[in-house]
């Protein structure tokens, strides 16, 4: 990996962990502005409308055109290709619902909170995403057998803890070659925003966000495991020193659409009393959801969901439970499981990067009869 | 106004200002993470993309459709009315270019800190909005001459400091009789989207944010000032006690485009030494933007950028300033004047809701030879 440039140090400092009792700070505040959840009441749709889908940039969204932009595809490949957006676009398209979520969901519950882009449990959408398969593009240029990594490169530039660098990330071979890995261009029947990768990014289904590379424009096959920046820094470690282990794919989660109305500042919810329904969404990277459970009374009792028929391997499934929602104050949260034996299992395993954390969500809900003041 | 619910008393607090040594919380996060502002880069686009524009939901994104939906103009006319979509579409059709910016609009950066939606200075974007002037409507409706205020009531529902409510805004019956109040059902050639409105809001050029009622049902003529809680919320106050003033139209405001590249974490730029060309918008409610000027050394000397020719009255205004970029430290900012006396004079008055922040953005840039790691 590159060596720190001790001249950016005053302007990019190393990863550090908050104090116990440390508010979010305003470097935290700076990219929650600017980058974004998705709504929870948002999981009502089956496609995340435009806008609403979370988004995170880790540099500037860069400045890019359909109309010069080409796709390199190099390194340990008998016949290195250079492709325009119109070439690709001209291949077999695919079109395909997936679920994304950001590797870092849920970092600002953990205590101590990793600083970083501070998300609570939003850090999720689901799109459809136009493009052509990754693989015969792969196969046409011929495979070098030598080839362990295949290196994504953006033209999104930036520094990271003292590092510059053009955003990148690779896949092993395998990953690489799976069916479903897309070149996309497209998304919700649309050209892509320039946030999400316009003209050209990656979509490897069932991988965290980091995987996604957007605005690609090289794709490097190599003989060795990449060891850029954003390899290693998207890594469960439980220490500074401790070389850890790689983020790949999502782990499961289930998330409830919060029931009733929200107060402004505190998100908590109010409902009347009455027969209503809890639904919203779960998904795992690794398999097929088999189960949601969901509580009201903060984890003393959990009560099996009803799923959805699956739509889409990718994509997250839809769950809901009948509840009666007596007077009363509650704490509701879910919990997914998947057919690989994977699930949020409650307790947090505590990492640096605060990266995959399994933990619930908790939606407050006070439940009233009395009319309030209108 | 109606009576604080005692019983909503637990989920939804009085406003308050933060400890001077108090982080953001998680509350103030909860609502940074699902609303946005618009990446600064966003701003080399006259038109801001689909997705990138600010965003504040007081409550929920409600679920609508225009099918079913109906605007209702009632209280003091003639005839009320009763449209639906097809027919709000099938009226004379205007699209015209609009910047909007939420009130709060730098809240995050006062001392102390009003705690609400913590905006850095990123609550800003221009889309191009379509859809048919309202005076006409009033008019065939026939406006009664006791008529003071006209109320705007959205589909958003919730409870904000101990009130439940719909979100519900006036205007004084002669700025909702001015020619270029739109009904407006589409945005950049696209229907409005569920976040921005979908199917009906209001667009009330040259007004702050919380005039631009979203997701508009109702619009009733009184003969009296509208004393709703979003009326009462939107004021300048020193202190709880104090009545203030109501905030109405956008103050003059500039900000640039970050220069060169960003550290992820602090957003602190860097770049190599050469000439390039600072850029960036101005805006003003109140009139036509006439001079911007910028600082590279933290106020020291101020230079003239040069202004873009206006290309309508309520979008924003671009400009530029040339900069050779020496080796070294920066902190770049820019301030804007209009054409009524307005602008950013540099010192805060402090209110208690934080609105109308005219304080400067403060860009920290590294200019910086030497061929960082790569």
């Amino acid at each position: 990996m590159a060596e720190r440039s001790a001249e950016l140090e005053p302007i990019s400092q190393p990863g550090r962990v908050a104090d116990s009792d440390e508010g979010i700070g305003l470097d935290e505040l700076g990219l929650a502005a600017r980058n974004h959840g998705m709504p929870l009441e948002a999981m009502r749709y089956d496609v995340t409308p435009l806008g609403l889908h979370y988004l995170l940039t880790h540099y500037d969204i860069p400045e890019t055109s359909a109309d010069d932009w080409t796709l390199t595809i190099a390194g340990l490949v008998d016949h290195p290709l250079e492709l325009s957006i119109a070439e690709v676009q001209s291949l077999p398209r695919v079109t395909t619902a997936v679920t994304l979520e950001c590797a870092g969901n849920g970092r600002a519950r953990m205590l101590p909170r990793p600083v970083s882009q501070p998300w609570l449990h939003e850090a999720v959408g689901t799109m459809e995403w136009t493009g052509t398969p990754l693989r015969p593009l792969l196969e046409r240029a011929g495979v070098d057998a030598r080839t362990v990594d295949v290196v994504f490169t953006g033209a999104d530039h930036g520094v990271d803890r003292g590092i510059e660098q053009d955003y990148a990330r690779s896949l092993p071979l395998t990953e690489a070659l799976l069916d479903d890995v897309l070149l996309v261009y497209g998304a919700n029947s649309a050209p892509l925003l320039p946030q999400h990768g316009y003209p050209l990014r990656l979509v490897v289904p069932g991988w965290y966000g980091m995987a996604h590379v957007k605005w690609l424009r090289t794709i490097e096959l190599i003989d060795h495991d990449f060891d850029g920046f954003q390899q290693s820094a998207y890594r469960i470690r439980e220490s500074a020193d401790d070389p850890g282990r790689p983020i790949t794919r999502i782990e499961p989660r289930a998330l409830v659409i919060p029931p009733g109305w929200p107060d402004f500042m505190s998100r908590s919810r109010f409902l009347r009393p009455g027969q209503l329904m809890l639904e919203g969404r779960a998904w795992s990277g690794w398999g097929a959801i088999t189960a949601v459970e969901v509580t009201v009374d903060a984890g003393l009792t959990w009560d099996e969901a009803e799923l959805a028929p699956a739509t889409h391997g990718w994509a997250w499934r839809r769950w809901k439970l009948p509840w009666h929602a007596a007077e009363g104050r509650y704490s509701i949260s879910a919990r997914a499981a998947d057919d690989t034996g994977r699930g949020q299992s409650g307790r947090q395993p505590w990492n640096r990067g605060g990266f995959a954390n399994p933990t619930t969500q908790e939606v407050d809900v006070l439940v009233t009869s009395q009319a309030a003041s209108r």
